[in-house]
């Protein structure tokens, strides 16, 4: 939909064809849409969408937009709109709000969800309970499966998922049927003789990363979620995985770059978020290069004799640098994916030693080659190359020692990333580079 | 289940014990579990499992697990696994199976169902077409929900998803119904009034990160397929889709490092592929990064009369490329993200410039009173932090503009990152350092 046409169309008080366009959209097609309006338009466009849209196209809006709607709201139609929405979603909504706001929010919500989404709220920060809905299909063991047909379809409408269904007894998860299975089953047949037992869940205090793992592993499209008892409390769906996923994967990526992670988007940072979000590691690594810089001074004398050792510098600490973070960043990609652990250290280590002899011996031939060919001095390529050897076989050590001793440690293994170990490599190819140059050169 | 235990019941052939552990046990815990068997129990434990569940069992193991077991099965036992084995699990076993193997499989399956594969098998890597699978329920829109369900019911059991519904009259799609609301709505209702016509769909050429930017914007469980006549010929699932998205994602984070990406985990791959997906970019930086080399052999009058100089290279090559990378990282995700396009450029240079502006200015001012204290040298001071200054707006604008230039040229992006943009911001670090010390030094 053009946006031109449409705010023209409203502007115009075309009323009944901005209903019938936002009538055949879809809710995150008019969230996008309504995400270019004016403050006014938006709130006016808002009010025309049909009623059984309208939470779904707000749970699909950003905080921002969602603050500015509330705001103008009466309390009925914020009644309705929190009605309407889902449990995760509205935990969403308050996690972000403005305290006037959360406040207002809380006052129109039934007393038994509110008292649900307090419970929610206090689930740590990226734990399994703050991500999950509390809505979902519970049967009985003793229905059939056309008992059980008939009670989705009364109670079903409201639920966000009902693809898997839950067999309770009491509050304890005591098997699972899918709606594949309802469909394809024989009416008459017991739920109790098609439930699946052996049941993947996770706990409200699990890390969220933990959830994703079990979808990506397991194909599912809902997870449940038990609390320390092992009664169920409520579900993550499909849908909230998927964004999960593709946070950590931008966090880890940001941290990777030495940036703190933020979850908003580049453009919704201000500069001065910017700033402040990659200048402390900038800080950290600065002041750590100058170590680098404090220990060439060290070697002044050696380059004061033989002032061509100074431009290797750079390709030493850089070719150190990049063998370091190839290495990390596959190891901790690996970890990420589940597919390397901290007791693999040593297979790790004897693997990364392999491969950086390889690596070392085809990029030191390439480089004393050419050192041989501009320079015609056989001793200042064999300097260069021995170090270049000495430098790979430590970065590609230090790089994938690092992350695995993050994991240890409990730490991000992300942080220790291509900054931090280009910073130690420096280092490591300087000291390597002028002790191998003043033992040759007798400096 | 205990590797040992499992084993010792297998040796002892206690088969209807390890038979009963199968029964329970879910196919992809099955899958890893026989994955640590040597060749001959891994046979033998296979054709223990439950005959509904070994399709699913084979389609969760590793391509070499696959090969062994192929490679010794009967006609009667490949012909069994094949008919019970999804579309797309087909095609993928076809795609990495040794080419003997493969004319094999092709021989033992059913006519109609190689001509689909053949088809599939020609669309291009990583397209659509390549990723989905020809099973899912097609309705008419002139059944009633109660038709639906009994269609179902009928031709359901063996379709990979039949949550989403496909209307289709002829081969076109007209309406999409989910499960959900056959579940829930009246029986006598026809189709043709509850399905939904506003239908996402992807052509089977279009790439498979489209395919995943669609899924996760509009949660989405499959996703329809066209060809170029717009005629349905499959639907992507959501499984499928979630493993798109983590390779994706590691790919990026492969290319970010200047390694070459490879789809085999770390483990999987050898010492010598390693060698050979990282050796080729770090010949490249290195004979780049002998440039800055060069440069700085220019400046040698300058370095031998201050030689202090020399021990601030590492810390502003650094500091430059750490900066540079924090921009194209940022940049590349959002690319990725579909949050950041070519066409906001100087929308990103402005706020990357204002962004290093304030960088810039902290950074300086720490090294410049580092410097002061430990060199009592305010000239040395103030060229340093100058050229900091210089080297973190130019390193921002270079790290922000590349990647963007490489979406322009249909490059990946992330082939931008920390690697090339380092060594393009160290040659331009150590420009700007000796032009501004040679300047105020008068050298």
């Amino acid at each position: 939909m053009d946006k031109e046409i449409f705010t023209n169309l409203l502007l115009a008080k075309e009323f009944k064809a901005v209903r019938s366009i936002l009538r055949v959209m879809n809710a995150v097609d008019i969230a996008s849409l309504l995400s270019q309006l004016h403050d006014r338009e938006l709130v006016q466009a808002f009010r025309l969408i049909p009623k059984d849209q309208a939470a779904d196209v707000f749970a699909n809006m950003s905080n921002s937009m969602q603050a500015k709607l509330v705001s103008v709201f009466t309390e009925n139609e914020l009644k309705e709109l929190l009605d309407d929405l889902y449990m995760d979603d509205t935990v969403d909504l308050l996690e972000d709000l403005p305290a006037n706001l959360v406040t207002r929010i809380l006052e129109n919500i039934q007393p038994d969800k509110r008292n649900m989404i307090n419970q929610i709220l206090n689930y740590p920060e990226d734990s399994a309970g703050s991500i999950m809905t509390t809505e979902y299909v519970s049967l009985k063991k003793t229905m059939t499966v056309a008992e059980a047909m008939a009670h989705i379809k009364v109670t079903g409408i409201h639920k966000e998922t009902i693809y898997t269904c839950y067999v309770l007894e009491g509050r304890k998860l005591i098997g699972i049927v899918s709606a594949k299975d309802l469909m394809t089953m024989d009416d008459n047949m017991e739920i109790s003789q098609l439930m699946e037992t052996e049941i993947k869940s996770v706990n409200t205090h699990d890390d969220q990363e933990q959830v994703v793992r079990l979808f990506s592993k397991y194909d599912l499209l809902a997870l449940p979620v038990l609390d320390m008892d092992g009664c169920m409390v409520g579900i993550v769906t499909i849908d909230d995985a998927m964004d999960v996923m593709e946070d950590e994967a931008t966090e880890d990526i940001a941290i990777m770059a030495a940036v703190s992670p933020s979850e908003k988007t580049y453009f919704d940072t201000s500069v001065f978020e910017h700033a402040k979000n990659r200048i402390p590691w900038l800080l950290v690594l600065m002041l750590s290069a100058s170590v680098t810089g404090a220990i060439i001074s060290r070697y002044e004398e050696a380059f004061q004799a033989i002032p061509i050792l100074v431009s290797f510098i750079p390709m030493l600490m850089d070719t150190g640098g990049n063998c370091g973070s190839q290495s990390s960043t596959l190891i901790t990609r690996g970890i990420a994916l589940d597919e390397v652990h901290f007791s693999d250290l040593f297979r790790v280590m004897f693997k990364e030693f392999r491969i950086a002899l390889i690596v070392s011996a085809v990029l030191a031939l390439a480089n004393g080659l050419r050192i041989l060919l501009m320079y015609d001095n056989p001793g200042l390529a064999l300097v260069i190359s021995l170090s270049l050897v000495g430098t790979i076989i430590i970065a590609k050590l230090i790089g994938c020692v690092l992350p695995l001793l993050a994991v240890k440690v409990k730490l991000d293994p992300a942080i220790m990333a291509s900054p931090i170990i280009t910073t130690l490599v420096d280092t490591c190819s300087i000291i390597i580079y002028f002790g191998i140059a003043t033992r040759m050169f007798n400096l």
